[in-house]
């Protein structure tokens, strides 16, 4: 099936391919448009699996658990990119599934994803897929620049990176072909950015599309500390960005929130950094400053409903919690200003996201 | 037991009696604080049952249940007045039980409620009770203006009301006491008011209160039909309303919210009209229009938490969308300047609460 034939009502069901946070605020946004979600993730202990009576527990390669799950779903969606691609299509033979499993590749893979993005010519770095020692020294001669090693798949937060000089080395390239397991690697230049702004869109199935503020970005250790709205980057810039969102939203005819990262380089132009095909940790803001959230307009946008305003009513800085950072929440919940979000996961892992907080000012 | 040692920490559980659209927001708002709801109900069907894996389905008088339910919860509230008061005295052996059986209690009777809010030096309608045609006779010559004879439990959406005139003849009465099939009532002198408006506080165990704005509440045939704010109600007013329901909350030593309806009579005066130990309809604007809602403040109040601020960032009107009215919802959908709420009850029932939506505006 590809298309639902209307708008879902009332009682309706959501699938989520994936029990995180994200999945989590996805179902807590869907139930007041009278929408249930039914989570697939693969442990009961999951963040969203605590907030609907309907979840799947099972393998992403378990085939009749997909078959079932698409069958008790009106239209399905996932929470993360990394849901093997023939999950999405086996349930799309029973039930609408959006995103595609063609915007889920592309994300995939950050070869695919980069010579995507540069088909369509949008600005990326110079890149190269590296296999081997040998070939990542010749694609480090081709872009004669310092760069950093990444897995093509699955690497996030800045795990599978390892930065390398311009022109390496043998030796050297054989290490950081090493220390990333081997893994098919990709070569690329590295950004000397200002900073990092991100283009949250949301695009319906009638390609109608909505952007919200383009937040600014900061890192602490590889992980997003905080995004901040307004982001103080040149409106010409942040105009730029969201019309790049839009031209890969659109070539993918991409139904649902795309997340697109950008690098501000020179207080003047943009590089794409990279393409996440959901709800993303830089949204997370709108929750609590915008009258409709990036997780609504999501589900509304695979629920085949029109979209929400994407307006702020407040400027905004999200902070995330990140491992037993958490345990500050209750101070943090004594500012009036602040609003609140703890995942309910167990265990304060360093490095887990566990929660966030968003700091909430009037307009400026 | 009689409280909690501290506030609830992220994977605690609040029980809730009760399974309607106000449990199911009270779940909602407890989610982000990492909080799980577990409801207690009458059926599987209630909407308060899709937004959480916690669901016990049991009547109000089956003990074993109800034990079962508070070994299960770190601490149990309502989400309905009319919660057998024997089911929270039972719970309340097991589990923090808030707000008490005593604040249920005063407000389940109409005769209970008027009197320990004329104790409190409160102004209210005059009143009498009334089980007979007799008394009914009487009592409306001692009071003589005409009235309104209410059953005194069980009353809601103007149902269980009869008008009779000053100095009701014994027939009349006859009939009057008969229309509300005999049932203990209360005579109540009508209040010739201007319009009608609503405190909504929230008290903490440490006996702190914050009060959100008051809405004006403008009513079509005996249901609320919005709910506005600003209410353009002179500050003088709504600033002694805040006081009479604060000064109620602390007599009941009360955590949780508490709503309490005023009469604006003359444009200079208040008469308490009923109050309702627990979330109200009159404040569903505040998941809209402020930072923290009731529906979290409530849950933070039970949970031993903190309270959130009540400020608004916007000016806010909640229209509820009763029976058929849910299917416009489609429409509002489409306005950037409204959030939707679909309760998700399956069977649009005339007089049935359905969903309501806020219209927002920026601060005037």
């Amino acid at each position: 099936m590809s298309d639902l034939s209307g708008p879902l009502r009332s009682g309706g069901v959501i699938g989520v391919f994936g029990g995180g946070q994200l999945g989590r605020m996805l179902a807590l946004a869907a139930a007041p448009l009278g929408l249930q979600t039914h989570i697939f993730c693969q442990s009961r202990d999951e963040p969203a699996t605590h907030v609907t009576p309907l979840v799947t527990t099972a393998a992403f390669d378990d085939l009749d658990a997909i078959a079932a799950f698409a069958d008790a779903c009106d239209v399905i969606t996932t929470e993360f990119e990394n849901v093997p691609v023939e999950a999405l299509t086996a349930a799309a033979e029973q039930c609408p599934v959006a995103p595609s499993s063609m915007a889920l590749r592309v994300a995939q893979d950050r070869v695919t994803e980069k010579t995507f993005i540069s088909n369509l010519g949008l600005p990326v770095a110079a890149f190269a897929a590296v296999d081997t020692a040998a070939e990542l020294v010749a694609a480090s001669q081709e872009i004669a620049r310092p760069g950093i090693v990444k897995t093509r798949r699955f690497g996030y937060d800045g795990k599978g990176q390892v930065a390398v000089p311009a022109e390496v080395g043998l030796a050297a390239a054989s290490d950081a072909i090493t220390a990333l397991s081997s893994a098919p690697a990709i070569l690329e230049a590295f950004v000397d950015f200002d900073h990092e702004i991100s283009a949250i869109v949301v695009r319906n199935r009638a390609g109608d599309v909505v952007a919200y503020d383009t937040p600014r970005n900061d890192h602490r250790d590889g992980i997003l500390h905080t995004s901040t709205v307004p982001s103080l980057t040149p409106a010409r810039l942040a105009q730029q960005a969201v019309e790049h969102a839009t031209t890969i939203a659109d070539a993918l005819d991409y139904v649902g929130v795309l997340a697109v990262e950008f690098f501000v380089v020179d207080g003047a132009e943009l590089v794409v950094n990279e393409i996440a095909p959901r709800v993303h940790n830089s949204g997370h803001w709108t929750t609590d400053a915008c009258n409709v959230s990036q997780f609504e307009n999501h589900m509304r946008a695979v629920a085949g409903w029109p979209l929400g305003a994407p307006e702020r009513h407040s400027n905004a800085t999200m902070t995330n919690l990140i491992g037993d950072e958490i345990d500050g929440i209750a101070i943090w919940a004594q500012r009036g200003d602040v609003a609140v979000h703890d995942y309910g996961k167990g265990e304060a892992r360093p490095g887990r996201k566990m929660g966030h907080v968003t700091e909430l000012q009037p307009l400026s």
